[in-house]
């Protein structure tokens, strides 16, 4: 399980500020840390841009990009944010990402097409929801891809995203649980490798504290691991989360188990 | 997944001399602990018995009931000691367990015929090994299925563990990886449900410390739960390992999800 970093993001207030001030530091730091933590990529979110949108995303990548060397995911549900974040990339960039939703298959969906990107396909259906069973996520992960396929896209360029949901939604965890299964299932579905995002930050959304969130996350870390996910959107900050990512590898032999490791 | 305790093992010193004394007391301790944190089973497992065998089965199960009203696994290779533990157990014992070797399929395996139990089916093949890779367990695990339907004794009453092997081992995490896809594959391979149950105090055979072999067990515990194992055989007084399962039910919503239960 391969870890992407979600920490560039409008939510968090030193972003924010960072971003109205064009202030580079803040932004510097963050790449900073996910260079020295080994992500593969980081995700840019900037949230709805209303001024200047194509400078505002092209200084954030720029930026980023003078300290930090691994890929990005350009996270944005503006067509023309994207196409300059695209420009802007030394790497080839991830888009992040498409839907059944109309909006996202008119607009979105085509950019992976027109500049030869990887895009990340939500399991959300028309009508902007997260079905609960895995049969008929399934059925949405049918759609996407063949409405990908039409568009140019082929399946080897999608990255299928489940959602997952905040444990506090009514049914939080069975909905998890059903996702899970999907990430499990969509291999043999497609009866050729897909690869699999998931956002862990939207897990513990409306905890009570940073520590019951922080025990909430890396356990299910071990869980998605156990699932066969190919990446994980994550807090890269979070220490233990780093400590779960690096303890499914032991456990799951993806790098050489000895004790120490497990100790440090 | 449900907890069964490993804890009444010949290996435990307390209960080596407990058995050599005849002294209920350590038995009985051991039964509470196992009552209190609600397992649902007890494996009782008195290593060979060269003396005296059915006496000293019959005197630790006898024990053990008058305190714990779980059911029991037993777990030995002497079909003497296996028929003394059936007839002594008040509530429907399960014998644990066979193999495709040919002295299990002989001495062991009919005992689930005549005395009607369920009985676990370890996936380890004529050689006495376990294979590595995924396939290859799914086909043993076929084979077994058919010999003990052979000797009367169907789907329903056979639970599959596909041996958890140690870290140490040379390729263990491999193995363990692979054990995990067999869980999660066993299900459709038959067609129908069927159960699986993996014993965990293996993982951390020769780890150098308790902290570490506690950290292991607990983040497997989350894995073995994602690949939905339905029992996991383990130790009960290790407080981490009670808190991961707990956790793993939480996250997977087999009880109602609250954070104050996280934190708990």
């Amino acid at each position: 399980m391969i870890p992407i970093a979600d920490n560039l993001h409008i939510m968090n207030p030193i972003i924010a500020n960072a971003l109205k001030e064009r202030d580079p530091v803040p932004l510097k730091k963050t790449a900073e840390h996910c260079r020295n933590v080994n992500a593969y990529a980081m995700d840019i979110n900037l949230g709805p841009l209303k001024h200047n949108a194509e400078e505002v995303i092209t200084f954030v990548i720029e930026t980023v990009q003078e300290t930090f060397e691994g890929r990005l995911l350009l996270d944005s549900v503006q067509s023309e944010v994207l196409e300059a974040g695209i420009t802007a990339c030394r790497k080839p960039p991830i888009i992040n990402g498409f839907s059944l939703e109309k909006a996202k298959l008119t607009a979105i969906l085509p950019l992976a097409d027109k500049y030869q990107t990887e895009i990340i396909g939500f399991l959300i259906n028309e009508q902007g929801q997260v079905p609960l069973r895995a049969e008929e996520r399934l059925e949405v992960a049918s759609q996407l891809v063949t409405k990908a396929e039409e568009r140019g896209v082929s399946l080897e360029r999608v990255i299928i995203d489940p959602v997952l949901v905040p444990l506090s939604w009514q049914d939080g965890a069975r909905y998890n649980r059903e996702l899970l299964e999907v990430i499990n299932l969509l291999p043999q579905f497609f009866a050729k490798s897909i690869r699999t995002i998931a956002g862990l930050s939207n897990l513990g959304a409306g905890s009570p504290d940073r520590a019951t969130r922080a025990t909430v996350e890396a356990n299910f870390i071990l869980m998605l691991a156990a699932a066969k996910l190919d990446f994980i959107l994550m807090d890269v900050t979070q220490k233990s989360n780093l400590d779960a990512l690096n303890l499914s590898h032991l456990l799951l032999g993806e790098k050489v188990f000895t004790w120490e490791e497990v100790k440090s």
